[in-house]
């Protein structure tokens, strides 16, 4: 698989999802197969995935941390973001290597543009301003009712962030947003029903990435991924 | 001088300058100077103003936050600016009070715009989409050189911040950008000399407050405050 003579091509791949969903478990998977198959594996999250980005990120989420009104959201995540994008992201692409996030700018959209009514269009500029124009090779979205996400989410022992906590139709909003995006942009979109066996979509999702691993130029054309990958 | 019966107009005065241009001096008398003529002034600074702009304060201008490049540090500011904006300005504007703001918008296109080069423009139109475009009714520059801003800095105990510290040339282009934005909008800006005695320069800053408060719908313009009162 790897070959030594020359640089394998990067590749950015980004979950996304409303709350619950589970992103963390298939990135996770997703991890260790790609490490099992020989690559170099950058396993990172957003909000954070920097020193600033982890500060960042326990201001926005946390409760407590004073009033934080919908544009000062957005600026943070956004910071948060760019500092991702610069510092991580993109010295690990150019390194050959495969970056994974749990969620990246279509959140943004999603929760701030969608969710917190600012706009899509708005807080898709911003962020192509913030990273420079550093978008995912292969975006999964890991659909999810808002109940369901409610259920897996109090499942476990954490307390709710500012953003999981939200009503669900806050969460509504937030799943029609994510599938209006995917709509947008098949050629980078997977996307799968959350309540779907583990397994099954552990397998869904490497086989895409395989997929676009084996096309010619794969993930070095960032500007123009091949079409045709995506639809699932 | 206040008049019960009608609701005295907002007023929105920003102090910008290099770092050690002696804004916080005058920003202080101003604020003593309108107190004492009866107006309820509120007394602010950026980043900062309100609990989360003060978090971000200490992430953006502390030493050994980890690395900021220049966009997180732009959005960073951005983000403590829409708090500021939104919970403290526009309403004190509202209530009729006077807003006396160490540094606002300016700076970011000064330091981040053509300090940092992002360009003055994209800054700008970030900081009207963070701000809803609420810009001051007046903004007085104190004018001063490099060598000055360092000596001024220096004499005191405070070690310098994250953005004191850069070389002199970099001071010099904030100087010239701070310039540029005062020739392209002269309707709301005052330059006056840093060098100039204290007592002079506060002279000149309130002459300009109060012809400001004098004017036929001083402070008016952005919304549909009463004209004419307020006059002290």
């Amino acid at each position: 698989m790897t070959d030594s003579s020359a640089p394998l091509p990067g590749l950015f791949i980004a979950f996304e999802g409303g709350d619950g969903a589970g992103k963390s478990t298939q990135a996770a998977l997703l991890t260790q197969a790609l490490s099992d198959a020989g690559r170099t594996v950058v396993r990172t999250r957003e909000p954070g995935g920097t020193p600033v980005g982890e500060k960042l990120r326990s201001l926005v989420l946390e409760h407590g941390q004073g009033e934080i009104d919908a544009k000062t959201e957005a600026l943070i995540f956004a910071a948060a973001r760019a500092a991702h994008a610069v510092q991580v992201i993109s010295p690990a692409i150019a390194r050959g290597e495969i970056v994974i996030s749990d969620r990246y700018a279509d959140s943004s959209i999603a929760y701030q543009g969608a969710g917190r009514g600012l706009g899509t269009e708005a807080i898709l500029q911003l962020n192509d301003w913030a990273t420079s124009g550093l978008w995912p090779d292969l975006t999964v979205l890991l659909d999810v009712t808002p109940a369901d996400g409610r259920e897996r989410r109090t499942a476990g022992d954490a307390a709710e962030d500012r953003m999981e906590s939200e009503p669900d139709d806050f969460h509504a909003t937030i799943r029609t947003a994510f599938l209006a995006l995917a709509a947008a942009h098949p050629e980078r979109y997977l996307v799968l029903p959350a309540r779907d066996a583990i397994a099954e979509l552990a397998q869904a999702i490497e086989q895409q990435v395989h997929t676009l691993l084996a096309a010619p130029g794969n993930g070095t054309e960032r500007s123009s991924t091949p079409q045709g990958v995506g639809s699932a």
